[in-house]
C-alpha cells in the first residue's frame, strides 16, 4: 500500500467537474498525493453511452461541463462505495438534498481515518425544523471530521481558469497545508481559516440577501439602496453566526466566502434575477421557477423560510428585519414594495456609538 | 442671542444641495437647532440672474440640483465669512482642491467653539508629497475639531429620497447625538462611529479599487475575478489604514463608508466606467477624461499616485500589490492585462492560518 494521500470526489455536476480539473492536476503533480483521483458519477445514458465510459475515454463530462478536458488521472466510477473506499480525503460536491442518502451508502465502507471536505452550498432542514449544516450531517453520519470550501466561485468561470479566490474552513488546522496543496491553482487562490461554521453559513445566507438585492432591482430603487440592503444583509449574516454558531471571527466575513461571494451573488446569480422578475412580473416564485429555472427550486426563499423558523422559535424576528421581510415577501405575507419600510429602523441604525464601545 | 445650534453649509454643489434638503428640514423641525441654515454659494450668473437670488426666491439650486426644492429656511449667501461667522456647526462640502483657500478665508472669522464636519471625499496632496486628510487640513487651519460623513450616497438618489445609509466618524462622541439629529432622515440612516480616520480614508481609497474593477470589466474577466479584485482592494484598504492611521477597528469597514460605498463605486461610478473604457479603447486616461468627463480629472488615478508615493517611500509597494498595479496601469508603466499576474501571489493568499492565529 502506498502512503500517498488518496482523494475521491463524490459528485460530478458542474461544480464537481470544475473542481476535478484542479484537484486532478494537483494530484498528478504533487508527490504526496496518489495520482489516481476517483470521481463518483451518477450513471446516466448519453446518446446510448454510459456517462462514466464517456468521461473515462474522452475525459470530458459532456453533460455537466462540456468543452473542458478533465485530467486523465481522474477516474469516473458509478459505484459510490467503490469510488470512496480507499480515499483519505472525500470531497463532497453533490446537491444538498442527497447528502443523507450518500452518507448512508458510505457508512462503514470508508477508511475510519478519512476526512471530508464539503463544497455543498445551502442548509439542510433539521428534524423538527430549523437548519442543519451539511458538514455537521456528514460528521454525524460518517463519524469523520468535515471541513468546507466556499467562495465567489461560479463553476464555469473556475473551469475557464479565470482568476478567483476561495476560502477553506478547516476543522483541523494540521490539515490546512494539505487542503491548500490539493485545491490551490494558479487561477484559484486558497485562504484557509479555522472558522468552519461561519464559512459554511455564509454560503447559504447570501442567497437570502440576494433575494433582497433582486427586489431592490425590481423596484428600481437605485445604487444607494442596493448597497444598503447588501450591507444590512451582511450585518444580519454576522449576527446570525454570532447567535447560532458563537465563537466566529469578524475577519472571516472579509474572506472570499463572505463579502466576495455575497457581492457576486447580489449582482449576478439567479436568486437576484428571479427576485427582480418577481417584482416586475407579479408572478409567484413558483411560477418563475417553472419559467426561468426549468422547475428547479430557488435556494434563497427556501433558506429564508428555514432561517425564519429558527428566528421565530427564538423570538428574534425583530433582530433580523431584513431576513424576516424577505421571507415574508417570498411567502406572500407582505409585498415587495414594503421591504424598505421594514428596515428603516434597523437595529444597526440604533448603534450610535457602537464602535467606540467595542 | 439664542442658545440654539446654528448650522452653516459651506458649499452648494450637487452633494451640498442634496444634504441641504435634509439638514434644512431637520433644523426647521428640531427645537435645539436654529431654523435658519446658511449655505455658502459660489456666486454665478444664471440667465442674467444671481444664483443666490434664484435659490433664495425659488428655493431651487437650478444649476447643481435642478428639480428639487430646498427648504425655505436654507438661505444662500455669496460671502463665505458672512455665511459662517455665527455657525456652531460648519458642514464642509466643497471640491477638495479649494479647501485650503476656504480655510484661509475663514481663519479667525468663525466662532472659536464651532465644530466642523467634512463631507468631502478624496485626499489632498501633502507638502512634500503623500496624502493629507481633508479633516486634518480643516483642523490644522481653523483650530477646530473636524468630523466626517461618508457612505454609499450618490447625491441625486439622496435628493430623490431613496433609502440609504451613511457613516459619521465623530471626533467627539458627545457630539454624536447632535450629528445624528442633524443628518438623519426617514430615507437617510446614520450610524455614528469614533473611527474618523478610517471613515475618511475609505472614501478616497475606494476610487483606486474601482479602477481595478473597471479594468476587470474591460478585460471581460467575469464575476469571480471582479469579486476577488474588490475583496483584495478592501483588504488593502484595511491594511493601509492599519499602517498609516493605526488604532482603527475592523468593524468600521463593515459600515456604509466601507463595504457599501466600495460596492456601489465598483459597480456604478465613473472611475469604473472610465477604467473599463481605458482597456477597451486603448486611449489614455487623459483622453478619456476629455471625452467622458468634460475634462474633469478622474479621482482614482490621482489617489493611486498619491498613495503610491507613500508606499514607495516606505518600501511597501509589495505589501499592496493591487494598489501598486493599478497605479502602474494608470500611469502606463504596465498594461491592464498584467493586472491579474500582479495579484496572484497576494500576501492575503499566504495567510494560511491567519484567522486561527488572531
Amino acid at each position: 500500500m502506498s502512503d500517498k494521500t488518496r482523494v475521491c470526489i463524490v459528485g460530478s455536476g458542474n461544480w464537481g467537474s470544475a473542481i476535478a480539473k484542479i484537484v486532478g492536476a494537483n494530484c498528478a503533480r504533487l508527490s504526496n498525493f496518489d495520482d489516481r483521483v476517483t470521481m463518483y458519477v451518477y450513471e446516466e445514458m448519453i446518446d446510448g453511452k454510459k456517462l462514466t465510459e464517456i468521461i473515462n475515454t474522452t475525459h470530458e463530462n459532456v453533460k455537466y461541463l462540456p468543452g473542458h478536458k478533465l485530467p486523465s488521472n481522474v477516474v469516473a466510477i458509478p459505484d459510490i462505495v467503490e469510488a470512496a473506499k480507499e480515499a483519505d480525503i472525500l470531497i463532497f460536491v453533490v446537491p444538498h438534498q442527497f447528502i443523507r442518502n450518500f452518507c448512508s451508502s458510505l457508512l462503514g465502507k470508508i477508511k475510519p481515518t478519512a476526512v471530508a471536505i464539503s463544497l455543498i452550498k445551502g442548509f439542510d432542514i433539521a428534524e423538527g425544523g430549523g437548519i442543519d449544516l451539511i458538514s455537521h450531517i456528514i460528521t454525524r453520519h460518517l463519524k469523520i471530521p468535515c471541513s468546507v470550501l466556499m467562495g465567489a466561485n461560479l463553476a464555469n468561470e473556475v473551469a475557464e481558469e479565470k482568476f478567483c479566490e476561495t476560502t477553506i474552513g478547516s476543522r483541523d488546522m494540521k490539515m490546512a497545508p494539505t487542503f491548500r496543496d490539493l485545491f490551490q491553482a494558479h487561477h484559484f487562490r486558497v485562504v484557509v481559516v479555522d472558522d468552519v461554521n461561519a464559512v459554511e453559513v455564509c454560503g447559504a445566507l447570501k442567497n437570502i440577501v440576494a433575494c433582497g438585492a433582486g427586489f431592490v432591482d425590481g423596484l428600481g430603487l437605485g445604487d444607494n439602496t442596493k448597497a444598503a440592503v447588501i450591507r444590512l444583509g451582511l450585518m444580519e449574516m454576522i449576527k446570525f453566526v454570532d447567535i447560532f454558531y458563537p465563537g466566529s471571527k469578524l475577519a472571516t466575513f472579509f474572506e472570499s466566502c463572505g463579502v466576495a461571494d455575497l457581492i457576486t451573488t447580489c449582482y449576478g446569480g439567479r436568486n437576484r434575477k428571479v427576485s427582480e422578475a418577481f417584482v416586475k412580473t407579479g408572478k409567484s416564485i413558483k411560477e418563475l421557477e417553472a419559467e426561468m429555472l426549468n422547475g428547479q427550486k430557488l435556494q434563497g426563499p427556501i433558506t429564508a423560510e428555514e432561517v425564519n423558523f429558527m428566528l421565530k422559535n427564538k423570538q428574534m424576528e425583530d433582530k433580523f428585519p431584513l431576513f424576516t421581510a424577505i421571507h415574508k415577501i417570498c411567502s406572500g405575507t407582505i409585498q415587495a414594495k414594503d421591504l424598505i419600510d421594514c428596515i428603516r429602523n434597523h437595529p444597526e441604525h440604533m448603534k450610535i456609538t457602537h464602535v467606540a464601545k467595542l
